[in-house]
């Protein structure tokens, strides 16, 4: 399966980073271990680290907004509150979230002793369709493993991690990523944008505008009429490496709904999506000898380049979020089919 | 000049009302009065009233969304805090909200007696481009006037209203709306949208998802680079007369977000873009001697096809208020050029 | 131990339910499981049950307002995105919510086949100072008891529950409850408060508006100045029989603020502090074959009386939190001393 | 009339600074203008000025918490957008906010040329008891003129500037001022909060936690079931020398609420209850060639301290504000009576 760019699929104006990918900035790792056994376990869980250091003692600022607040994602107030995280981010299915949180306490516990309170971050969206998901098949080995296999460089898309049991569009989808150079009077700074995808109507799908959707599943305009698939949810993990504060990532946060919007989503009642942003530039200490710090921080007039190369990276991460997901079969022998790559080139060529 | 379905855009898949305008709700009018004098002045006010009745004493339940807060729109927090709109809503210019508030004081406290306090809602783009903007040539005859002559049926765009001195995308723009109707197991319902509409960097204008903005202005890519228009910004009015309680109105209007990504907008630093929401179809008493209300509200199942209805009337509101905005020249002899409407439809022809 | 009132100790004006409990409000039940062995174990969990029925299929209305948003309570941002509660609201130390959590999905699972999405509400305090916290001793046997043994009637308060090592003040503190009858033209309706109450500096206690904190230790204001405990918080339920909408128990919830300033808590930065509300007047359906609902709700004219009553139901509740808790020793041999009531009664005698 | 200190009521633990007054943190000044004549006008204008320079160029980093969102101060929602304050900040009584804001537009826009956008800040409380509101008496000229006079040291109180027709508890009150010094281990800060009273139900009042509402009115419990009086409202602005964010200054600014909530309010529906909070310490820039800034922040593990400084310094200058205020007879031979002195001190010394 490709990538959007490999298929001629050009989102936006601005450069890509080397990997067009999350971990374009630099430190933030992804891990994942996926979970697909026998006819009903299609499921698993991602783990992006933030920084090579110890999260908790060195934390990062922050930003959480909800699209739409269906969802059970787990320690987002608490970055609102203080505007900082101080765990891995991990993503798995739904009814997941509280394990997966359970067994990050042993992960951050272990590297911190005589603490005892720590904001576990995890968010989901549903793999119920494919998946048996009232099992909770994703066991605090899976965590533990998917933080430390988690690597920079090149990230694993599509079915992989908590994208295995993903669907949008009524396609497979899974996970997907992509960055953003901003390059500013300072000097070059990175977006990078990591989807969880599983949100969009059959027949809606828009890559770069066209209306493939309903073209590419051979349907028309009538059948456009029904309801949405349940369970439906996106989360949205931004990372730059340039110093905005908690607010002002929050701004970077909310333009991710124009991404997601040029897609084809609408933000469903059951959808519960999700936007996690940080920045890797300044470390917050969870203890300090000195109370006065020095953050540094961009002046807002630059914020609408980082608007937009939210907005290109989360369009273009969704995209290859479906891009790279096969065929799956599931639970009840129920199929959830990849796009079908050659005809959207097709269609993409003679538009 | 057309409204895009003249030229064969249709944005979506539902049905438009009557007029495709915010009166289709019933009991909504609309009332403009434009300020077009010398080579200064281009500005004017837009009042749109809610019901027939007095509003202040019968309050509808309404709604906010802040897109992006970069602006000077009065009365909103209050409508979060009571869930309720107490008078008509009007739209300016930038430095003129302050004297419409004021003067919607003697409109509101004339027929309510024994008042004193009334939460005009005002919201605002700026036509400082074209009108010289620090003079606020906005009187209170105006507003009076506007508030008077609203009428229900077809809706007055473009250049009109508030809509005198808009522009977007590089292109002038000014008042659009735009409805659908949305059927149910009860019955249809309508959802209208209005917009002064005066954001998009030159050259990102997409019209039903095709990137028309560059070929329009014979510009490429690299010319793209550039600083945004100062002083941008949307105000996005949703009215229904579908019964929805504020917090399922506050749901509605965060969709028109969606609508506006589509049209290559990315709520820019500047652009302060607000969405104000309201439905027709429970009142609510200033005074009442019963205390026990019985409220109508649709079962929250249904509320995805209203998402889907506000985004499509919102992208197709923006739109019309580009189609419909001739060329104006203004302040300083600059001239704010109008779409030009053969070449885009040669440009859509030909897709 | 008494509680307030059997030692004269009456907060406000309004006259309470026949329990003075948040069980006055008909439907709600409540229940505890201590977890008191060893030396180091002291925990538990306590559950509130909302009604009597199934709390998925028909769901209450409710609201959520964060006063601090340091903890790591469960399911809140849904209650705000759908203004529903569907789950039954447990009680617990922070470390153990995610389990708590986990365990009430095969609670709701197994009355609500075919459903794949649940959002438990599970909320948090601290209690690391008496308990070997890491250890997380609360299964999924404890949260099926405290849900099943709950009752209507008398409530137990004090260490009880997730009671069992809260602290505040510098006092054993625990699980408190009280509640108000607000009497409007339309008959008497109830509001219930119940606490979880770990917060609160040593020497700040204040008793209806009686500086006794520093007398009661004995110590004077120099003393005052240190560091505030680790791991505060408050969990603050509030539960009425009153019909109002999601928007107005939010406005209901924050008044609980307002009860929690007045016994000296400051709401410190490391302290949690959650205020969530639910109406028992309307129950909506899950799934209905009517979309039109209607909702009983009540005139804002007679909200600021339910403001008053909250008030005064939260400060009680956080006052018998502490009276009803006695010395408890626990971890490494450290000991949580019961306010001296005797010198209490004395201290208030003499004013 | 005598301030608190003065009559030996010493609220909370923390020092006071030289002027017990906003103006204790350098730079702020305080101008007053008020309109007392004939029988009907009694109103003006309060204008808090941030810091010397051009606070427009200028910026200080700012927030906003709204306790209760009924009332029609303007500025508010672009202060929690960019995070920062650009405008003085004027008080007033309800209906003279527009024109005030207006007013305001000249004064910025004269000193900024070639700028379009202004974001003025104007809170509000209405005076309609003793004022005839409806004629909105506050001019320009009143307003440039609190402006211009606005000067450091002392702040006057009581019946002075917006707080002419300001009424509490059933007493008279207006502008009240206090401060804390926050001592840490880098040294000294201030936190000053200047209020504009005008909430509180008669009786309710509680001074330093007694009740003597009911005592200094002779009344007794039964008497205390009353409407409130319409038209409550309490501004509250904050400033410090502090160096914190604007999310830091919210979580600040929302510990006011503990302060107002001593003094006997509670916020009643008709009450709005808006905090201001800024920070003169570091300077944002309108424009800058360099984009990287170096922000000077405080450690989050200090904050707690300023929350107590707040509260104590909000409750003090609430009693202040109706210490200060003597009775004052206006429209339609109405009069409000200041509190009562000699009685408070004979209570306040028996308890």
């Amino acid at each position: 399966m490709p990538r959007a760019r490999e298929i001629n699929i050009k989102i936006g104006r601005l450069p890509t980073g080397k990997y067009n990918a999350i971990t374009d900035v630099k430190g933030v790792r992804v891990g994942h271990v996926s979970l697909i056994e026998g006819e009903n376990i299609r499921t698993g869980v991602t783990a992006i680290i933030p920084h090579e250091g110890n999260i908790f003692q060195e934390k990062l600022i922050g930003a959480v907004h909800i699209i739409n607040g269906f969802g059970k994602s787990l320690g987002l107030f608490q970055i609102q509150e203080t505007g900082t995280i101080e765990s891995p981010i991990l993503l798995t299915s739904t009814l997941n979230v509280w394990k997966v949180a359970d067994a990050l306490i042993d992960y951050l516990s272990k590297s911190n002793p005589e603490v005892y309170s720590f904001n576990p971050i995890v968010a989901e969206c549903s793999d119920a369709f494919l998946n048996d998901a009232l099992r909770r098949y994703v066991d605090k080995e899976h965590v533990l493993r998917a933080i430390d296999i988690a690597k920079s460089g090149e990230v694993e898309e599509g079915n992989v991690g908590a994208g295995v049991g993903m669907r949008s569009f009524g396609f497979k989808s899974g996970i997907g990523t992509s960055s953003r150079i901003i390059s500013t009077c300072d000097g070059d700074y990175i977006v990078g944008v990591l989807v969880l995808m599983n949100t969009g109507r059959e027949g809606d799908l828009k890559i770069n505008g066209e209306h493939v959707g309903l073209k590419l599943l051979n349907k028309d305009t009538e059948t456009k009429k029904r309801s949405l698939e349940k369970g439906g949810s996106v989360i949205i993990v931004i990372a730059t490496d340039a110093p905005f504060s908690s607010r002002q990532l929050t701004r970077i946060a909310k333009r991710a709904t124009f991404g997601l919007a040029r897609t084809g989503a609408i933000a469903h009642h059951f959808s519960g999506d999700i936007v996690i942003a940080f920045s890797t530039a300044n470390r917050i200490p969870f203890k300090s000898e000195k109370i006065i710090m020095n953050v540094k921080e961009l002046h807002e007039s630059v914020i609408t380049d980082f608007f937009e190369g939210v907005i290109e990276a989360t369009e273009e991460a969704i995209i290859n979020s479906i891009l790279q997901s096969k065929t799956l079969a599931g639970k009840d022998g129920r199929v959830c089919k990849g796009i079908p790559v050659d005809k959207l080139i097709e269609i993409m060529d003679s538009i």
